[in-house]
């Protein structure tokens, strides 16, 4: 015997969670046992709720657990502008600096060709649908500046652009607080292409 | 809205873990919606049951599903010899390494002055209680090489020692692997003092 049965099961299921291992995973497993029932319940019950109640908004891809979303629904905000993103998880990293009010459009993904992953293997489509017949003059690129991300913006400005919608991305430069000494080169020549007048 | 109410939840569940700070406990509860329901369902069960089928063995207080413990029942053991360790996790260190066959006895904690634990603290007195009586010859102590395990090694020793019980602990010296450039003054200390005859 290492560890009891019920204890090797729970060190099981904390392994399985990305970055960490098994040493991680038993110390989080004995951690638990020392926790409030209270808590440990609530976790349990945490889990299965996250997994049951949250669902993929059918307008704009984003995780939520009304369909539509409380973003897609709220018509406060400004409907001319959609902000393309690959994860919810970017859509909360936009909300929270509270400066654009517009509406979203989650992937699901970004267009990889070394990966096989296609147009049509993203949630692109709807944002097509979206498009037509709405009021909506400009969509927001904002996928990660990697190859895939860069792709990705290339292939939807060239999707959109005919269709007379302007499509714009963010800005690309030094990011705040970092160094000009330790900056990659693409950066820098971003940075100076697009340099600004003070 | 920052995130739907489940997935908040959940992160705050996740950041209730030792060492999982906020920005990795949202990474875990998204990466947790995107796992098979299967594997959620688990987790959440496996969670519950650690809670609640885990308990101490009332022989040796070492982390069991079943009272007594698998260790505490199996007359194959040497049940001269008892080894004292902190915790259930010594234990399964202690018998993967295959080579130690006698019984265990867990404390469940230090005496730390300074933290304000004493003897009366921690699961001791069930040793003594297990000493009565019984074919035990030799108590190894096996706590940490801390300043609390060797005051707990302390203790143990001179309540045990009149009643005419061998107390033996693990050797101090230099960790397999380790360069001598690098060892604490301490611990350089006792491995020349320790040292054995080639």
């Amino acid at each position: 015997m290492l560890y009891p049965t019920p204890i090797a099961k729970l060190i099981d299921s904390f392994s399985k969670l990305p970055g960490i291992g098994i040493k991680t995973a038993t110390r989080l497993a004995f951690y638990t046992i020392g926790m409030s029932d209270e808590d440990v319940n609530d976790f349990a019950k945490n889990l299965l709720a996250a997994k049951r109640e949250l669902t993929y908004c059918s307008v704009c891809g984003n995780l939520t657990d009304d369909d539509p979303c409380s973003i897609c629904t709220d018509d406060s905000r400004d409907q001319s502008a959609i902000l393309v993103v690959e994860e919810s998880k970017d859509v909360s990293a936009m909300e929270k600096i509270q400066e654009y009010h517009g509406l979203y459009h989650v992937l699901g993904g970004l267009i990889s060709p070394m990966n096989g992953i296609g147009p049509d293997d993203i949630n692109l489509k709807t944002l097509i649908t979206r498009l037509m017949d709405s009021p909506v003059e400009e969509v927001i690129i904002a996928t990660n500046a990697t190859a895939d991300g860069e792709a990705t913006a290339m292939y939807i400005s060239r999707v959109l652009k005919p269709a007379g919608i302007k499509v714009t991305r963010l800005a690309r430069g030094l990011a705040v607080g970092s160094d000009i000494e330790y900056a990659d080169e693409v950066t820098l020549l971003r940075a100076i292409e697009n340099r600004t007048e003070l």
